[in-house]
């Protein structure tokens, strides 16, 4: 299926997963190079999934179940096949989100240090339930056949706005989290020494914002998004495989899936049509 | 001039000016109630104006300059008026920011403490950077008449994604900075004990967070947009008071700035459209 800038789509894909990846690797580097390792025992081993688990999860996994509908080879697949993908990867998120969870409260207790006391812990855990609530709603609402569409229309800019808004909120938890452990490890006049732990850490939070930045511009191009179907919601008004627009994964404003104007636009796309009359599509 | 959702989008600005005063209320109380206060000689007296005057600028007068353009009440006043208080409020926060910035710099220097050091630092003052940046390319490509409209067709959308990461990132870069205070102010095992000042400020980060929230919702909804004026780009193509969609401010996608469907639908927009109709408007 044609795609318009199909080269600068790919190029920021690739970028996104290299710096998406990287962020891991330093991630596992800084707590086994750096700090004392990983492990399941009540110490600071066990802490250090913390860390790994949320960056991995939280930030990676999270930002490509985001653009997961923007792959332009996944367009010939059907919409009910890349929801699932969608959910699928936003529940491995999840998952290793609460094991992350579930260690440093571990952690916590077993050195008697008190929980959720810090401005991380506030914002982390209200973005994990926030996170679980929109997974769950997600799935009842777009993925299960029963919602009604008109039921999907007004949800869905509520769904795109509060995922982007969650992952975002993401990314400043971690940055947090990163800025409170190396004061922890390092304290603040060791912190101030410019040490090779520091400036590689640092880095690692630099890679985690760039990340975000890419998966954000992606997800943001209108010409990138999964062309419409048409006519789909007439012929098929109870969901399943070819669903209509309000599957988009960010659109903001296409809530009336039955407008004429729309399905003539995706026609239009499918016509493969110049960048300048795409980018008068509606998204985000 | 109509607006769609008139009540909704009162509220959700009514709520936003709210959460942004207290943020700067709270910052406010933080250094004078709980810290040394304020002053201008090298002690923390000086570093306190860091975080009051970034709350203010950074965060809240940038907050509003962003939302500007979607006040109904002002869709009655000049474009070039518009842009001109947009630049005037985004100057205003970056004078702030810059005045902010000597204060901590001042305060290292005079305790002999490191600058730049931290991931705070790192992404604080890139932010900054970026900020002026894209001030004064903003002010040379939209605000002074000599850019081409392709220029600036081409620039807008890039000009609204760095404008809002900017604001986001700004967002985890105070968050980064009220951890990094309240663990040296208050040390890892004063913070863990819940003391007035450490909840007393996470609640100032989780303003923050809302304040931030909410601003984003208002500049994501395309029911909120500023009408685009039909045929001014045709009758006045070199700028001016009436300039067409390319000022838009959150418009990701409104390129071509001569096309016939969006005049039309500016049209339409100033008939008073209903929201499923409106709702199709390209935005952000």
């Amino acid at each position: 299926m044609a795609m318009d800038g199909y080269k600068g789509f790919l190029g920021l894909l690739v970028s996104a997963l290299l710096v998406g990846f990287l962020s891991v690797i330093f991630t596992l580097v800084w707590v086994l190079h750096y700090r004392e390792g990983l492990g399941w025992d009540g110490t600071a081993l066990e802490f250090n999934w913390h860390p790994v688990l949320m960056v991995t999860g939280f930030v990676f996994i999270q930002g490509i179940a985001i653009i997961v509908y923007r792959l332009p080879w996944t367009w010939k697949c059907s919409k009910l096949l890349m929801k699932s993908i969608h959910a699928g990867l936003h529940t491995v998120a999840a998952i290793l989100v609460i094991i992350s969870l579930v260690s440093v409260f571990d952690f916590h207790n077993a050195l008697s240090i008190p929980n959720m006391y810090s401005l991380h812990s506030w914002v982390g855990l209200t973005v994990v339930i926030l996170y679980i609530l929109q997974l769950v709603l997600g799935v009842f609402i777009f993925l299960l056949p029963w919602a009604p569409l008109s039921l999907r229309a007004l949800v869905m800019p509520m769904h795109v706005y509060s995922g982007l808004l969650i992952f975002g909120t993401v990314i400043a938890a971690v940055l947090m989290g990163v800025t409170e452990k190396l004061l922890f490890a390092l304290n603040s006049s060791g912190y101030s020494k410019f040490p090779p732990e520091g400036v590689f850490t640092n880095t690692l939070g630099l890679l985690i914002v760039v990340y975000g930045a890419l998966i954000f511009w992606i997800v943001t191009r209108p010409q990138w998004q999964r062309p419409k179907e048409p006519n789909s919601v007439l012929l098929q008004p109870n969901g399943g495989a070819r669903e209509g627009p309000e599957g988009l994964a960010v659109n903001f404003s296409n809530v009336d899936t039955s407008d004429s104007k729309l399905n003539s636009e995706a026609a239009a796309k499918k016509r493969n049509v110049t960048v300048d009359e795409a980018g008068q599509r509606s998204t985000m």
